[in-house]
């Protein structure tokens, strides 16, 4: 392999490494150390492709929040060619993009992070949240296939949606029917995030 | 002091320092270690009251619970009084207990500690939880000023409410406006919770 292939092979394996560790244990518990050792490099090596552990968070979560997007817009695309007519159901396809890139709700992972970054990191971090998860999930709410709430507008409802996952991300909590299949579970929380557990007076 | 009168007042001591530690920094991120120089003890006098790290923990948990189902309790029966008609206000003061008792929300503290856990010790968290929080919280969506949407059972609401309170205990999430007081974020969230963020077709 030329010097330069190898590079990338490198940084493409440092990347795949690092986003197994970061999304799984989370950022504090990750170590370039470990990342280093997953990849067979010495840290020096490691540090030649990315200045610090910062650096691989944020190119991880850049990753990861493109892959959300995408896959976002892809349902999006899809609603406003009239492929997908029922809110719930697109919504329910949004949120298993959600759930194939991420296995721990991106609220955890970036919540988990933000604490031990540096202001501009932060800045960082917060404005791919907004780009990659926030946009595309407001850009759904003004779609005409869900009406919202009065006096409601679609970032709040992006967050709330947002807000109110976790139960998917993990099995502490179960959602619907003991034998619901994933999909049902899908759809039986955004039917509570959607239209509440009770009916107005 | 006597020797007795000394004993419970390190007990109490070592569960106020347990109790700071693992509501703030987590369950495993607290070592006993920290707690007995917090209390100004040795290690071996600590465990001359709690057997270990997950005992101790437990006992928290324990207390803590208990607060919060005193005071989830009270505010039922005002509603059984007659005293408190507005649902939205009722469920308010419930949550208003939960952010005095806890500097996190539950699932962050429980769902944190689980994996650490003896399963003995797991199933007491499981038992503490259900009649400390869950039932508290579905006698309240029992009670006439709330109506649950069709076919949505008070378990169900119980899970949800508690599931989506996260915002509260953090500040990376902000709801309401940015001028809203403390009661009108939490008054902000419930009716999220409870009436949803869109409309049924």
């Amino acid at each position: 392999m030329k010097r330069k292939e190898q590079l990338t092979h490198t940084h493409t394996a440092i990347l795949a490494a690092a986003r197994k560790a970061f999304l799984t244990q989370g950022y504090q518990a990750t170590s370039t150390r470990e990342i280093a050792r997953e990849v067979g490099i010495t840290q020096p090596a490691l540090y030649h492709h990315f200045s610090d552990k910062e650096a691989i968070f944020l190119a991880v979560v850049n990753e990861v929040g493109q892959e959300a997007k995408t896959g976002m817009e892809q349902v999006i695309a899809q609603v406003r060619a009239g492929e997908q007519t029922d809110g719930v159901e697109a919504l329910a396809a949004m949120t298993e993009v959600l759930l194939k890139v991420h296995p721990r709700d991106v609220f955890t992972v970036l919540h988990g992070s933000f604490r031990f970054l540096q202001p501009d990191n932060q800045g960082q971090l917060g404005r791919l949240f907004m780009a990659d998860y926030l946009q595309p999930l407001q850009a759904f709410f003004t779609l005409d296939v869900v009406t919202l709430q009065p006096g409601m507008n679609a970032q709040e409802a992006a967050n709330f949606y947002l807000t109110s996952l976790s139960p998917l991300f993990n099995n502490f909590h179960h959602v619907g029917p003991a034998d619901a299949s994933p999909h049902q579970q899908v759809v039986t929380l955004l039917r509570l995030i959607l239209f509440g557990i009770a009916v107005k007076k």
